[in-house]
């Protein structure tokens, strides 16, 4: 083990936020993000990092457990952890260390369960068990009318904004032009300005709230989960970020006449749920997109407000930072709206990782093209801790050795993703049943395969074919590739982490063991 | 709901028995099983019954919860079952009744993964929770000597049998024609008497005490999991059983000279393996197989013993019984001892159903050529009880449609088994991790595909080649078949039960739910 200086970790999450409207992810746009830009020029930026289902439950399951949805079971939103699943507090809890969460998680614990099977929980462990490993400061999954005490919530009303209902009266509220209230649930409401002050959005809230926790730890060490409500909808954003774009600066939705005149099934069904039809209406991504660029211009606003406060502090000489998102979001790509489905729209997202330590100084600013993955995560930031366990249960792979250009080896030579549509409309138009909506996603450096259960697959050259516009997997030729990339799967599925309740150290040591440990002989003649 | 009469479940398992050996599955040997036989006669005998792992603690994990090792994730053997899982005792309690357990379960439950997570349990649910759902009477793993505690060692005690390891010394060892001991570790010795009574035996004693059961139980319900130890290793029988056949009444190892010179590197390792060194020379084939053919005829004896009881005491008419093998024994065949690859000599085992109600008169007698699965047990046990829950757990099926005669549909198209070898000296040989080293098998009605992480398929044509002994996994014109095989092992991975803990009827409510649940609109222009 070499020395670490990082003892802090900052891992920061957005909501439903795209790769490619950063500037750092695509220069060029209307849309500068020069704080977010301000990390990759310090640390590692992703440019193919990708989760592992294009919905914030599994996705954030895995973010925070290091594992893909079919080992952590997590399959769609609210569906509760299983009681044996690890997540990076339980892993921080073993070493006297917690996992402080500001924001958003998503996790539903298993309660139900434990006690029908008689089992019981106490003490801080109760806490990380029904927080997902957490310890919160403040939990606000957001997107929902606050419960009574909920400090946001008495935020709001101490600031003013008197209302039984201030998240959508205020937060995501508006007055149109006549002065009446136009709630922010409807699309057409969009550009109108939030009636919070930004200070008092989500986004600026949630960050002061960490800087608070930042300041009141000074030179103790701490781990922070800041996870931001946006861009994810309702769409609504306070001034000035509501006017700072207009349609011009929006790139057009990236679909093709015949994705929708010719679709696959399961296609076929997503384009026909509310949202896909919203944004299939120029009107709606030139009402929405200039709003999802100022709120993720908001963002990156907030963020350089606590980079600086980071920096003042000397706290960017010992703290991991890691910056990214549970998903991306159509916004009207491919004839859809919202995420789920594996085009890149959601299945890539930022991932930009700035480690403090000297020997991350040969890749700074740099960008690495590995397929990197959300599992990666929770490996990632205990080992820049020094507390990387040899885990039984971890999938992913600690990014450090390519952050200090200790390897240059490849990463993975495929990103898979999963979706459980069980829960979505699709499922209802399809006419099928909720053990029979199953999707698989399969990509490596030039292909990605899209395995839908009870329908034929999909295939994309990525090369020829950056956009995803042309579905050749019925085409005879790709065969081969079929063929290839479904091996790979197999073999994918044959490295799931299973055997999650005995170390490896353990199985190495019961290997061929029956003589040595158990004076039992088999077929000694 | 029809009613039902059945209040009673016996469960009886053998281990290591190979379907094939038994008269109603391979009639015209010299070995005659009258008595599992009769119960055939008076039931449903499934000719293609699979485990979905030949290895007993995956297997029965398997058996135990109706769900597959990659669901379940006890891999091997003592692989302690992850503190979620639900096992049938958990069912059977959920409706007050409870699962009493007489020999071996091979479970191991997961106490340090609960201590290191802060869960605790007590009363009943810690005793399930401790024995894989079961109530023990008296648990019973077999193949080592015994604790001081444990009753059968008592009883051996009691009856004489004077030792510090009497099971070593009586149970399993004998004394050679020269009157020195002679350990039943070796496979040389196998041809010589235990030194116990047949009476005192492991297959006596325990039916004697699922006698003791039944009759104390009088009318009240009951459920007995009977789960013998034998024809298991180590090859022991006591007189008469160990001279009932000779070599001549067995047939010889399945196995092609070919299959030796050119193995697939996977078999390669495991005809390396001491067990199958042995079994390669005829001498050991001739002097076990006999001994095998004796105690399973002892089981067939003891069996009948027990079914008299139950008719005398009018149970036949109010009892379920399923009789069964965790997975069968190579003895020879391709090479190999012991179990484990996915020869049918291992994956294939005998299922037998006799279902009292009224409604099956019809099957009694009959066979089904159905992929009857071990996976099926528990949901066929919980249904004959009415206790059949909706469970998004369980992945096998309620056999009682077919044993009713309600149904003649396809139980399913394929049947999967997966092998976990990282804790065999065959990973060894092969210089592979612990998280290399996994096989799967898929088979539908005429092809048997074996794949193997890191080496390339295996392939059998089982109609022309019902014994598996040409492997054409490399030959190109079976592509098409290795195509559909891989794509029915997809739809396979994605029928998983993964999404364990919510119901599917909840799953059915949250569908499409947002705003009718939770007043959320997602894209409403």
């Amino acid at each position: 083990m070499t020395p670490t200086v990082t003892r802090n970790v900052l891992f920061v999450m957005c909501d439903q936020l795209r790769a490619d409207v950063l500037s750092c992810y695509r220069p060029g746009g209307a849309l500068q993000t020069p704080n977010i830009d301000r990390l990759a020029a310090l640390g590692v930026r992703f440019d193919r990092a990708h989760v592992s289902s294009a919905v914030c439950g599994p996705s954030r399951a895995s973010y925070y457990t290091g594992r893909y949805p079919v080992s952590h079971r997590v399959t769609w939103n609210r569906v509760p952890m299983p009681i044996d699943e690890w997540s990076l507090g339980d892993y921080l809890a073993q070493h006297g260390r917690e996992c402080h969460l500001l924001g958003k998680t998503h996790f539903v614990p298993d309660d139900r369960g434990m006690k029908q099977r008689g089992l019981d929980v106490s003490g801080a462990a109760a806490v990380r068990f029904r927080q997902g490993g957490f310890t919160p400061i403040e939990r606000y999954d957001g997107h929902f009318e606050m419960q009574a005490d909920s400090p946001y919530r008495q935020h709001l009303l101490a600031r003013g904004y008197d209302s039984d209902r201030p998240w959508e009266d205020y937060v995501i509220g508006s007055l149109d032009t006549d002065g009446a209230f136009a709630s922010g649930w409807y699309l057409r409401n969009a550009g109108l300005p939030a009636r919070v002050d930004r200070r008092d959005s989500e986004t600026a809230y949630l960050t002061d709230r960490a800087i608070d926790f930042i300041q009141a730890k000074g030179e103790s060490p701490w781990t922070l989960h800041l996870s931001y409500i946006k861009p994810h909808w309702p769409y609504k954003a306070p001034a000035p970020y509501h006017a700072m774009f207009g349609p011009a600066d929006c790139a057009p939705p990236v679909r093709s006449a015949r994705e929708r005149s010719h679709p696959h099934p399961v296609q076929a069904a997503y384009q026909k749920h509310e949202e896909s039809e919203a944004f299939a209406h120029d009107t709606a991504w030139q009402t929405i997109k200039p709003v999802y660029l100022g709120l993720v211009r908001q963002i990156d606003d907030e963020f350089g407000r606590l980079l600086d406060v980071l920096d003042a502090a000397g706290r960017m000489q010992d703290t991991l930072i890691v910056f990214s998102s549970d998903h991306g979001d159509h916004l009207g790509d491919h004839w859809l709206g919202e995420k789920e489905v594996f085009f890149d729209s959601a299945m890539r997202v930022p991932l930009i990782v700035y480690d403090p330590d000297a020997r991350a100084a040969g890749t700074r600013g740099t960008v690495s093209h590995a397929f990197a993955e959300c599992v990666d995560v929770v490996p990632t930031i205990l080992d820049a801790l020094g507390m990387l366990p040899r885990s039984q249960r971890i999938e992913g792979q600690s990014l450090l050795p390519w952050l200090r250009g200790e390897t240059t080896g490849t990463l993975r030579e495929i990103t898979v993703g999963t979706l459980d549509y069980a829960y979505r409309e699709a499922r209802l138009t399809l006419g099928r049943g909720v053990d029979e909506s199953h999707g698989t996603m399969v990509r490596d450096d030039r292909y990605k395969l899209m395995l839908w259960q009870g329908y034929r697959p999909q295939l994309f050259d990525l090369h020829d074919d950056p956009d995803e516009l042309h579905d050749i997997g019925n085409d005879p030729a790709t065969a081969p590739v079929h063929r290839r990339m479904r091996e790979a799967l197999d073999d994918w599925h044959a490295r799931r982490r299973q055997r999650a309740t005995e170390s490896d150290a353990d199985v190495v040591l019961r290997t061929h063991a029956h003589e040595r440990m158990m004076n039992i002989l088999i077929g000694r003649w």
